[in-house]
């Protein structure tokens, strides 16, 4: 089976389960993990923070971030499609009662007016108690609905700067950011140095088994130890699997352009086959998204997988396939394969199609 | 002063006053007041419903609903504009954390088509944790942000019926709902009883001081009694303005057409105007909204309100007037004639606009 | 039927009625009700305090107050009686999020030493980030649970100075702080001067309707409207019942005197029965609290209601009686010759019995 | 330095290291993880219960199983000294959003009647939406602040029984259940059978560096899962350390008796030194508590800690000391000598006590 249904699915290499089983450990809810300590003073110079915490899951450090910079009743901007409002179980609203206010944009990429026109021009004539106020803007790099989209660091820096200077208070979402830096060589930093907080995930794209990490300002993150315990992300020796994200941090974030050329190579060979929708160009990462027209995706998603491709449907139109460090080029030429197999033998219901990735209204994922 | 900016600015009359006066009353705690007693059976009866309780406000009407209705981490939808979601201070967050997942729609009306979009169609490969379940549907009729746009009723029945085929609870945010009655003569039953529950509002309307009720099924309505009293609704000798409520009640509803005449008529008088766009078929109840493109919205109403008209601006670029129970047909033609000197007197300014009612992005009241 | 389930069962009187009805109102959402504003200012001038808001509820000022000093995840302090903490709703975790650390104390009163014992001793080698931190203390006086119990003045000084030099805010749940100072003639604002923010009631004591308010600096009370009007607490022409309270607030705190006189007369009525257990000197103000032994409290309070006197039980062996505006001394003696006669019926059933007014556990009101 | 602050301090042992490192992987968010779902599968027949959930802390697994079987503004049972309750970060309010009712209880333990009078007798003429219902009842076997207190087993029987007879759920904080088992030979499953759910550590006894689990009904464990996701515990390759927990519930559940040894050794050791206070009847498990008169707790602590002796102060006057897997019998020994030189520096300040293992107020771990 060629499972490409996310780059969440890599397994841990001999070498990190290597750095596993020598890790030096301690009980990391005493902070007295070496590992873990060395992990969080790493990612925060990375990032040009002044501190990190590592934490469990890239929808912890995310949660945790937005519940530290709010209260429940403010506001918190979104664009419509970000992962940590779609898809992280209602926490926005369930963990820190933030009401959601969503930004248009195109796969996930929106302006600095749209921020201004989110924020609006308010009159003293209308009740400031009425509307939920807007506290903090998240933004998504790369993005996942999206296809892996960069964001142009220009475009980036705008909106920011627009939004920090309205008092609004900038979380990124950066669980691919990897992908970013190494498909541009711009720095992880200079992406960071926009916004107050970063989340970075070490499983997504790095291929660590377990693992995310939240950077920021010391006290902000001191506030958010406290909120990574209450949810019980205390864990003890987490030096264990710290050591497998330290390792992936220090050794897989260049050949992450070894994925990007796996998903072009996917990309551009199916792009003309008949039934799909793909604009090779939206490949900018290692997330392929398209459309398929010949067959609800459900369906043609279980047919790859009956012939040994495993991906996953995205809404009623959209397929999402990933490639990350266990996938090789010769797996990739295998998918094309099984995709083209499938898509030719539905050739006939192939039909005019709308799609395009990240702009999908409803469940996509 | 005429004071259009809502038609919760209504003074009681003499006869609500004198109703109130003389109300028979008890501690609505203990379930004794006689008057509020009398209020829910009569708004039960009206919306054909078992049961209905009397709130202190909409916005606890409606949240009451949406908290009794789920558990937090559940998603609502709501028509992107919805007042539940927008002017109701983050509470479906903050309250009953609850995610709010949109609707696109315009003038607050969606389609069939637009809820099944957003339920999508889960596959067995993606994790049913992730995204937050859709338990509720909201909907607003007549819809404040969409100038007071009436569902079709068909098109409403449809919708529930679809969100009904898939599980989907179904609530009537019914501030209005009297007008839209009032306008097409179906009574507010023929609209309620596609909802489980629907909320009404004697103050926006109907001209009492205060109150709105929730009604529904009564094992429903007990619940909401629970959390009624847990946000501190639970007044005591509420039949004071109940006795107001029930007058209103009793004897404002048919009047409702005065005051659609009056919003007609108001915008009649200003729609040729320079620089203000206003598409006079787009008022069908007693809100007017229309936008003003040859100075920003809020120095047009600073300026409307020095010559003794008080209306609210919306966003950078709408306004926001509406006539009610204390307003008189010779204000709405004082009215007109302050906005037309206004508007003559930045005529130079005016610009092609494309302000449309309900359909603006960001911050709209 | 003598009703002394509660002072909350309070009939408007005339004056208060004719206020009402003439009382000058505007929408309060819009901050325009003069008769708000008007009660608003006498409050806050009352208590020493720079602003305060009307509300519809002691429960909405209580839990509105916590939950605006505090964030979830904080602890706060409450005596183990408190009816901030039971008797309402579950909301300090519910809407505040807010979890409850109790103080013993006797009928509601503790002592600067139970309030160092629960701040504890931080330890650096414990991490800070596994207990909740306690933000702040609630007091009540007098104390519902505690039968009226008036805190002394010195003891409470000593309680919020001990709080206060460890960075407690402190909050008063004043619902019936007229007692305490009509009974001491000690001014409210000499009691609320030790708090940061003070809640008062006028439905409870004054006999108004409905309605109380919370007082504290400017900037709080601000922060407070935010929450009123997210839990829907924003009512419109709210002049309307402000005028009763503004008349109660006028009228109505010195002849709370009699109303103490008419419980010490009920209490020495009753203290010899056979089967009750009350000690005279718990009876401060106006709440009247027994034990019964000689039947469940339910039974016994039932055959008490069959003879036209209507009390509430509290706990399995206790009852709670109390005198307000509308009780004549006539009708406490007939309360009198009522309860005697049911615990005369009883008297052989009477057992030894270790009631204590505010001590009992479990389930009391 | 010998480090007896937790058995959460404990290393894991080369075979746990070995069994990580070989440990077959996949995404658990899928479902797809081998060793994590032997793992669950094991713990479900340990504890005779359908399912189990893997979980990375029992924080997590507490606070998960009390908000999936409550909703915000229920009230929950808990013992005054409860790990979930005292050391869990506010998660009770803050997440779950419920009101803890506290039971008093002796090291933990309390009686049937407490369960009564908590629930007391609710009567038709108190409304029942004044107070928060109770729904759920939490009980800690072994109890941490209880000094390692092992709940006779009958009294755990009649507690359950009562409270299920009056409708409430259970729900058994078993994080160091094993301990208990280890001591009384009787089966983890004779405990739980009288709970819903019951929650067990791999870490805090057993050695496994990370991980928790919840067992329970299948559909309430699928319920679960959902709010795991939530709070961002959806981890990975999960099965590398759900290895070292497997390895360790396989493995170490009958060493434990030797913890228990040392803590005895421990007790006796120091039982009797100037200034301590330690009934050694009281160390049943792992866990020793003792008072300390001649000094401050925390000062003792520092104390000891200058000559290599690690362990937690717990309150002003109270110390925790707990053996676990990496602790032998000469560090026991070395560590009775290091107590006894500075028990005997300070012997002339030595005081009678009052102090008694999990009776204290306030602020103790």
């Amino acid at each position: 089976m060629i499972d490409l249904r996310s780059d969440t699915c890599s397994q841990p290499t001999d070498a990190m389960r290597q750095a596993m089983a020598s890790a030096v450990v301690g009980d990391d809810v005493y902070g007295d993990d070496p590992t873990v300590k060395q992990l969080e003073r790493e990612v925060a110079a990375l990032l040009g923070k002044e501190d990190a915490v590592y934490m469990v899951t890239g929808t912890m450090t995310n949660q945790v971030a937005i519940r530290a910079h709010t209260e429940p009743g403010d506001a918190v901007l979104f664009d419509q499609h970000a992962h940590v409002y779609i898809l992280e179980g209602g926490a926005p609203a369930a963990f820190s009662g933030v009401l959601p206010r969503l930004l248009p944009g195109v796969r996930g990429v929106f302006s600095p007016k749209d921020v201004l026109d989110a924020l609006g021009s308010p009159h003293r004539f209308f009740p400031s108690t009425i509307p939920a106020p807007i506290k903090l803007l998240c933004l998504e790099n790369t993005h996942n609905i999206g296809g892996g989209k960069i964001w142009p660091i220009d475009r980036l820096a705008d909106v920011c700067d627009v939004a920090r200077s309205k008092g609004i208070v900038l979380h990124l979402d950066g669980a691919r950011l990897w992908h970013a830096s190494a498909a541009t060589n711009i720095p992880e930093r200079e992406y960071a140095k926009h916004f107050d907080t970063v989340s970075v995930c070490f499983s997504k794209a790095l291929g660590a088994p377990i693992g995310s990490a939240l950077a920021g300002p010391r006290d902000f993150i001191a506030r958010a130890r406290r909120f990574k315990q209450q949810i019980g992300g205390g864990f003890r020796q987490a030096g264990i699997i710290a050591a497998a994200a330290l390792y992936a941090l220090r050794n897989h974030r260049e050949r992450l352009q070894e994925d990007h050329e796996h998903a072009r190579l996917l990309a551009n060979g199916i792009a003309g086959l008949p039934g799909i929708s793909l604009d090779v160009a939206t490949v900018e990462t290692n997330i392929v998204r398209f459309g398929i027209s010949s067959l609800p995706a459900g369906e043609f998603v279980d047919q790859l997988h009956a012939r040994g491709l495993y991906v996953l449907p995205s809404g009623a139109d959209g397929v999402r396939a990933i490639p990350y460090l266990n996938i090789s080029r010769q797996q990739i030429l295998e998918a094309i394969e099984i995709i083209a197999s499938v898509a030719e033998e539905h050739a006939t219901a192939a039909k005019e199609s709308a799609y395009q990735v990240g702009v999908q209204k409803g469940a996509v994922y």
